[in-house]
C-alpha cells in the first residue's frame, strides 16, 4: 500500500523533473519570492502547526536540545523567508556551459551543466530545511522530494504546503513533493524499490540515520558526515598571537557546529612555550581539554584523552590535544582519526604548508585560518545543502552548482563515423 | 580468512593511495612506457599463462564470445602496450586549478583536482581490462584495485604481475593491487565490509554484474550500463542523402558496441518517404527490422516491435523502427525506454534541435552527427575507462579527469571569523 503510494509519487516527481529545465531563470525566482511572501503571511498558521508538534514532542519525553530544533519562532520563519529570497538571488546553475570545443572533424562539443532529476531529502527535527532543501532543489531544476521526522510532520506539512500554493499561484505545478507519512519504512522503500525515478539522495542527520540509508540505498547518497576538524600548529609559527586567536576562534566563536576545531594538533618542539599559553585563553572560555601523555606533561591536571577522544566530534567546549613529531606525524593523525572535512595548518614555512595541503585527505584544507571558514556562504557560494564529507561528485560546501550534473551536447552536420 | 585478507589489502591500498599525490608526472610516465615494454617483451609468457584459460574455459564449455574475448594475441597484446603508451602520452589531471579566487577578507581558495582514493575495478573476461585500468587508474593517481572474473585469473595474474615489477623497477611500489582468488565471494565482501578503505567502485560487465554491485555496495558505484541508443529523424530534415548515411553508420559500422543505434524513430511527415529508402539501404547489410504498426504499413511484411524491443540493446544487425507523431513524441519514448546513454536528432530546424536536446535526459545528446561518436577519443578526452550512464560525478564517456575529485585549499594570513 504505502509501497504502491510510494511509486506514484515517485514516479510523478521523474515526469515532473524532465520539465523543469524548461522553467526560466526569472519564472523561479518570481516563485521563490512569492514562497518567502507566502511564510511571512501565514506565519500564525505555521506556529500554530508548529506548536502541535512541540506540545507532543514534550509529551513523549522529547530532549531538551531537540524540542529546541523543532520549535520555531517568528526569527526562525523570517530566517527561512530570507534564505529563499537569497537563493532567488544567486546565479542560475542550469545549462551553464562548462566547456565548449570544436573536434577536428567539424564537430562541436559543449559539456552543459543540467539538473540532477529527481532528490530525495531526509532530515530530522528541524523545519527549516523543508524551506531551504525546496528552495535550492527548485532552483537548481531538480524535482525535490522532501521526508522529514514524523516528529515535525505538521510544521513540515504546513511549510511545504504553503511553499507549493505559492509556487502554483506562479504557474508551477508538482516541482516538489512531500512524504505525509510517519511510517518509518518509507525511506526504506523510497532508496530501495523507488530507486529507478530517484537519481541522489542527501541524509541530513545523525550518523546512524546516513549509515542505515548507505547500507540499503540502490541510489546514489552524498553523505555529509561529522566534522573533526584539526588545527596543527607548526614549530615555525608566523605569528604567536595570530595562532592563538586562530585556534580559539576555531574552537569557540560557535562549538556546536561542524566546523569547529575537535582536535588540536602541536609540534613537540613549540608546544612548550605554545600550550600554556593556549590553555589560558581556553580556561577563559570553560574548554575543557583532554591532552596525550606529552600534553599532559606540559600542562600538569590536563584530562588524558583516550583512543576514542581522537575519533569524537564534540560539538562542545571539550578539545583533545596532542603533541607530534612532525608535520608527518600530524598529516598521519588526522588521515587515521580525522573525518575528511576541515583541516588548518599554521607555519610559516612554505615548504610545511604544501606537504600539508596535499597530502591531508579532506575536502577542506587550509594554512593559516580558522577551520569556521569552511562553508558556503564563506566560499563565496551561497546557499549550501551541506558539506559532503564524500569524494564523489561534490565535495566539501555543496551549492547551487553541486546539484546539478552535465550533459555532451554535440552538433554536426553530417559526421559519420569512418 | 578471505575476509581478513581482503580487509589487510583494501587497508594497504587504502595508505599507498596517500603516497600516489606526490609522484611526478614524470616518474608516472616513466613506469608506463616500462609496462609497456614488459608486456611486449613477455608476450610469450601472457600466451602461455593465456592458454590455461582458454583451455579450461573451453572444457567447461564457455560459450564462443566469451571464448574470444578471453583469448590473447600477439595483436592484442600489442594493443595493451599501445593503450599504456597513450596513456603516458595525456596531460596528467593531479593537482590541476580547476578554480582560484580572492574572497573579499583576502583568504584565497582554490579548487584543485586530486585523486580520487582507492579505486576497485569489477570485469568479466576480458583480460586487457588488467592493464587498461592499471594505466588509467595509476596516471591519475589512484591506487586501483583490480578483480577481474575467475575465468581469467591466470591471464589477469601474469599481465598485473608484469605491470608490477615494471612499475617497482622505476621505484613505485604498491601502486595497484589484485585479489588473486576464484572465490565468487571477495567482491561481496570487497563493497560491503571494506568500505572504509574503498572510494569507487566501478563495475566492468553486464547488467547482472552490475545490479548485484549496486544492490550490496557501501561504496559508491559508477555504472556503465547499457548503451540503447536512439536516432530521431525529424519531418525538416537537412538532406535526405546524409541523413541515410548516419543512420547507417550508426546501425551497421560496428553493432556490437554500446553506442550504436538500436531504435530509429521517424517523424510521420516523412516516414513514407525515408523508411522504403531506409530499408533498401539496411537490407544491404542485412539489418533485421522490428517496426510499430505505423512502420509495418509503409514497410509491408517487415517483422512487429513487441514492448520489450523498444528495451533491447541489441548489440547485433537488429533495429527496432517506430513512427512518431512529433518531436515531443520522440523525446517521451527515448526518456521512458531509452538507457540515458546517447541520442541524435537529425534536423535543421534550429528549435527543434534545441528541444530535443535539453529535453533529452541522456549523457550525449547529438545533432546531426552519428550515435557511434560517443567514445572517449572521439570527444577528445583520450583513453576512457567507460562510458557512465550514471548521473552523479560522470556522465557520458569518463576520461582521466573523471578519475579525479578536488579538494578547497584555503590560504589566508590570520583571518578568523567574526
Amino acid at each position: 500500500m504505502l509501497n504502491d503510494i510510494l511509486k506514484q509519487l515517485t514516479a510523478r516527481a521523474k515526469k515532473s523533473s524532465r520539465q523543469l529545465i524548461n522553467l526560466s531563470t526569472d519564472k523561479k525566482n518570481a516563485a521563490l519570492l512569492k514562497m518567502a511572501e507566502s511564510l511571512l503571511e501565514q506565519e500564525r498558521y505555521i506556529l500554530q502547526e508548529n506548536a502541535k508538534d512541540v506540545a507532543a514532542g514534550k509529551k513523549s519525553g522529547m530532549v531538551e536540545s531537540l524540542i529546541d530544533r523543532l520549535t520555531l519562532n517568528e526569527r526562525r520563519i523570517r530566517s527561512m523567508a530570507d534564505s529563499l529570497r537569497q537563493i532567488a538571488q544567486l546565479e542560475d546553475p542550469v545549462y551553464q556551459t562548462i566547456e565548449g570545443y570544436l573536434r577536428p572533424n567539424g564537430m562541436y562539443i559543449q559539456k552543459r551543466r543540467v539538473p540532477i532529476g529527481v532528490i530525495l531529502i531526509v532530515y530530522e527535527a528541524r523545519p527549516n530545511v523543508t524551506s531551504d532543501c525546496v528552495g535550492l532543489c527548485f532552483k537548481s531544476g531538480n524535482a525535490a522530494i522532501l521526508r522529514g521526522g514524523s516528529n515535525a510532520l505538521n510544521s513540515n506539512r504546513a511549510i511545504f504546503n504553503l511553499l507549493q500554493e505559492a509556487c502554483a499561484s506562479e504557474g508551477v505545478k508538482e516541482a516538489f513533493f512531500f512524504i505525509d507519512s510517519a511510517d518509518k519504512e518509507a525511506v526504506d522503500i523510497l532508496v530501495r524499490d523507488c530507486a529507478s525515478n530517484i537519481d541522489l539522495v542527501i541524509p541530513r542527520g545523525g550518523q546512524s540515520l546516513i549509515e542505515k540509508i548507505v547500507s540499503i540505498s540502490r541510489v546514489p547518497v552524498i553523505k555529509h558526515y561529522k566534522g573533526v576538524c584539526h588545527i596543527y600548529v607548526d614549530k615555525e609559527l608566523p605569528d604567536r598571537e595570530q595562532a592563538l586567536s586562530i585556534c580559539l576562534n576555531a574552537k569557540v566563536q560557535r562549538p556546536a557546529v561542524c566546523n569547529a576545531m575537535e582536535t588540536l594538533l602541536v609540534h613537540e618542539q613549540i608546544a612548550g612555550d605554545f600550550l600554556p599559553r593556549f590553555k589560558k585563553a581556553a580556561d577563559a572560555h570553560a574548554v575543557e581539554l583532554r591532552g596525550c601523555a606529552r600534553t599532559r606533561q606540559i600542562l600538569k591536571g590536563v584530562k588524558a584523552a583516550a583512543e576514542d577522544d581522537w575519533y569524537a566530534e564534540y560539538l562542545d567546549l571539550i578539545l583533545a590535544v596532542r603533541v607530534v613529531d612532525s608535520v608527518e606525524q600530524a598529516i598521519e593523525h588526522i588521515n587515521t582519526y580525522g573525518s575528511g572535512h576541515t583541516e588548518s595548518i599554521l607555519s610559516s614555512n612554505t615548504f610545511t604548508i604544501e606537504k600539508f595541503l596535499k597530502e591531508v585527505d579532506s575536502a577542506c584544507v587550509f594554512s593559516n585560518i580558522s577551520t569556521r571558514f569552511s562553508d558556503g556562504y564563506e566560499f563565496g557560494l551561497g546557499a549550501e545543502i551541506g558539506i559532503s564529507t564524500d569524494k564523489l561528485h561534490a565535495r566539501g560546501p555543496m551549492g547551487l552548482r553541486d546539484l546539478t550534473t552535465y550533459k555532451y551536447i554535440v552538433t554536426g552536420n553530417g559526421q559519420i563515423r569512418e
